[in-house]
C-alpha cells in the first residue's frame, strides 16, 4: 500500500459523506450539475487570509497571484479580501477585469509579454513587472506613443534561491527578471523615461514548507532590495517579496509554521535601512491562499480487478488534475491526499488505485492507496485541488472538456 | 550544449525560411492569423499512409486513433485515407461526427465510459471495445432498453507488453481491458446477449522504435487472439492489433524499420490458425500517422541574457506543447527537434534556450540547444508537433488560450 498525502484541516463528514460549507458534497454535485466538480470553500479562503493577517506584520500587504486559480467567483471573493492581484498575461487581465477586480491594484509579471498586452496593461493602469531591458524599452515606447506614463516595476532575478522550494525562480541563469547587477542601470532608464516608478518584484521560489528557509529568503530579499535601491540612488516605493509559502501535498509534508515566518519578517521590518523606510511591502500568494480550499470530485464509473489489483475508474482524470497525476513538475509520482467522499472517515478496507477515464497509464489520481471499499456511483475526492487544477490541466484531451466548478 | 532531437525528413528551406507545402512558414502564419501556430502538412500525412500501405500486408486495415490529433480538417483528410477511426470518449465521437467521419467505421475504447456515452455510441452503430465485465453488462442493458443490438468487441489486457515502448498498455495489472484469462467467459456472455460480436482489441504499448520488438509483440498478439478465440468457441470476426509504431523525438532516436515490421507481419499472416482464417485485422495508429506532419511555430518576443545564458522568449509554451516541455510522461527532460524557422538551415552560431511566455521554469521548448543567432521577431519551430500537442496541453493555463491550427 502506498501512503496518501495529508488531508487538509477543516474537512469533516456529515452522515459519512465529505462535507464542505455545512453540506455533504453530494448536495454540491447536484447543485453544480454533475461530476467531475472542482468545489471551492469560500470560508476556507477567508480563514487562510485571516490567519495570514494575524501572523504577518501589518505593514505587509497581501496580493493574490491569480494564475493559481482564475475562477471568476473566486476572484470576486478575493477582491474583498486581499490588497492586490498579480496577473501573468493579457488573458488573465481580461478575466480579472470582468470579475470586477480593481485594475489599479493589479501587477503583471511574465517573461513573454507581447506589445498588445503591454499596451492594454498600460491603458488599464496596471503595474508592469519588467522582465528585461528589451521589455522596458518596448513599454516606454508604447507609453510615449499612447501618451500615458506607464507604471513600471522591475522584476529582479535574485542571486539566491528559496531552499527546499518546489520551484526555484531565482539563483543563476533564468528567463525571469533582470539579473541583479543590471538592475540599477535599468532603474535609472525607467526614471529618465518619465514613467511612474513602482519598485521591485523579487521572487526566489515557490511551494516551500520550511519556515526558516522562507524567512531566510525574505531576509536576503530585503537586503538585496536595499542594496539595489541604494545603487539606484532613489528610495524604493514598493517591494513585492514574492510568495514561497507552500501547502502539504505529499505523505510526510507538514504545514508552514506561519507565526514563525511572521515573527521573523517583523524583526526584519524593525531594522530596515533608510532607503526602505517608506517602502510598501507585499507578498504575492497563489497556491497558499486557495490550494487547500478546493476539492476535486469524480464519480466512480467502474470498479475492476486486474491481476488482483483493484481499479476504481472515475469520470475525471488528469485532464483536470494534471499535477495530481504526477505529470507536472514532478519527477517521482507521489499520491496527493485523496478519499472516497461518499464513505468519508470510514476505516481502510482495501488497497485500490483511483484512475481517470483517459486511455493512458499516466491517468492516475491515487495509486495503491488504502480506502474503504468503494463501488460504482461513489464519489472519489482529491484534495489540494484549489490551485493549479482546472486551469493548469489539458481539459480538451481525449475530447473530455472542462469540469464543473463551484464556489460555496 | 545539449543535443536536439532529429528533425523529421521532408522539411526544407525556401530563402532561408522553413517551408511546408511549398511555402515558407511565414506565409502560413499570415494565413492563419498569427502565432503560436500548429501547422500540419496534408502531404506528409498522405505519404505516411502510402508508406504504410506499401509496407504492410494488404490484409491489414489502417485505423486512425483520433486522440493523437482531433483537428477537424485533419479528421476530414484522414477519412479519405484510412479504413476506420478509434475514439476515446463521447466528446471525440461528436467531433468525429461533425467532421464527417462515417460512424460505422468507428470503435470506442476507454476505461471510464459513462452510460450516456455508451448509449450514444450504440445509437451511432459504433463498435464498443469493452473494458470490463461491468461495462459489458451496462452496454447490453442499454442496448436492450433502446432496442438496438450493440456492436461489441472486447479489449484484452494482454499478459505481455511491448518492449521498449514509451507507454506500456499491457503486462500485469492495468485499468485497461479485461485480463486475458477472463475473456472467453465474457465472449460467451456477449454472444448470449444477442449483441453483434466484433472481436478483440489488444493493445500492448505505444511509441516503440524497435521493429523487431514491434514484430514480436504482433506475433504474441496473434497467438493470444487465436488462443482466446479457440477458448471462446467461435471464429474471430475482427482483431485490432493496437498501435506501437513510434516516431523519433529525441537525440539518437531512429525511425521504425517499417518494411521489416511489414515483412514479419506478412509471415505471420501466412501461417494463421483456422480460427483466425476469416479475421479482419487492423492496426490503430495515432502519433505515427500525424506526429511528424506537424510543426509548432512561436514568435520570439524577447531575447535576453542571464548570467551569460541566452534565452529566446516566445509567445508560445507548454500550454500548447506540454510533452515537448518535458512535463508529460517523461522522467528526464530531453529536447524535441527544434529550429529557428526564419533562419532554417543556417549554421549553429550560439547556445540558446527557447522558452515559453509562462511564468514558470517548467516552460522550456528547447534547453541549451545550438542555433543560429535569433532575435525578436524570428519564429521558433518545434517539430513532431502533429500528435499530442494542441489537444494534450493546458491551453487555458495563465490565461493564454489556444494556438492557431492550420492544415495545408
Amino acid at each position: 500500500m502506498k501512503p496518501l498525502g495529508p488531508i487538509p484541516a477543516g474537512y469533516e463528514a456529515i452522515d459519512g459523506v465529505l462535507a464542505v460549507a455545512g453540506q455533504p458534497v453530494t448536495h454540491w454535485v447536484e447543485q453544480a450539475g454533475g461530476t467531475p466538480l472542482f468545489l471551492y470553500s469560500a470560508d476556507h479562503v477567508r480563514r487562510r487570509v485571516a490567519d495570514l493577517r494575524a501572523a504577518m506584520p501589518e505593514r505587509l500587504a497581501l496580493h493574490y497571484a491569480m494564475k493559481a486559480n482564475p475562477f471568476p467567483p473566486l476572484l470576486a471573493l478575493m477582491a474583498t479580501l486581499v490588497d492586490g492581484f498579480d496577473v501573468a498575461s493579457g488573458g488573465e487581465l481580461d478575466i480579472a477585469a470582468k470579475a470586477g477586480v480593481p485594475l489599479a491594484k493589479v501587477s503583471f509579471a511574465g517573461p513573454g509579454k507581447r506589445d498588445t498586452e503591454l499596451e492594454s496593461a498600460i491603458r488599464a493602469g496596471v503595474t508592469l513587472n519588467l522582465e528585461s531591458e528589451g521589455e522596458a524599452a518596448r513599454a516606454i515606447a508604447i507609453g510615449e506613443r499612447i501618451g500615458l506614463a506607464p507604471r513600471l516595476a522591475i522584476r529582479v532575478n535574485p542571486d539566491f534561491d528559496l531552499k527546499g522550494s518546489g520551484m526555484k525562480m531565482g539563483g543563476g541563469a533564468k528567463p525571469f527578471g533582470v539579473d541583479a547587477e543590471r538592475v540599477p542601470a535599468l532603474v535609472r532608464t525607467v526614471l529618465a523615461s518619465g514613467a511612474q516608478w513602482r519598485g521591485f518584484h523579487i521572487f526566489a521560489g515557490s511551494q516551500a514548507l520550511d519556515a526558516e528557509a522562507i524567512a531566510d529568503t525574505q531576509a536576503q530579499t530585503l537586503t538585496l532590495a536595499a542594496r539595489l535601491a541604494e545603487e539606484s540612488g532613489v528610495p524604493l516605493p514598493h517591494c513585492n517579496l514574492g510568495g514561497g509559502l507552500g501547502i502539504p501535498y505529499f505523505p510526510g509534508d507538514t504545514p508552514v509554521d506561519l507565526p514563525l515566518v511572521g515573527k521573523r519578517l517583523a524583526e526584519q521590518f524593525a531594522v530596515l535601512p533608510d532607503v526602505l523606510a517608506e517602502t510598501a511591502f507585499c507578498m504575492e500568494l497563489g497556491r497558499y491562499l486557495v490550494g487547500e480550499a478546493g476539492v476535486y470530485l469524480a464519480r466512480i464509473v467502474d470498479r475492476k480487478v486486474s491481476h488482483g489489483e483493484v481499479f476504481l475508474v472515475t469520470d475525471g482524470g488528469l485532464h483536470h488534475q494534471l499535477a495530481a497525476s504526477g505529470n507536472f513538475g514532478t519527477v517521482v509520482r507521489r499520491n496527493y491526499p485523496s478519499a472516497i467522499a461518499t464513505r468519508f472517515g470510514v476505516a481502510v478496507e482495501e488497497e485500490a488505485s483511483i484512475v481517470g477515464c483517459l486511455c493512458t497509464p499516466l491517468d492516475k489520481l491515487a495509486e495503491k492507496g488504502g480506502f474503504p471499499r468503494a463501488d460504482v456511483g461513489d464519489l472519489a475526492a482529491v484534495f489540494c485541488a484549489g490551485a493549479y487544477g482546472a486551469s493548469a490541466s489539458p481539459s480538451a484531451f481525449l475530447g473530455q472538456g472542462p469540469a464543473f466548478e463551484l464556489l460555496v
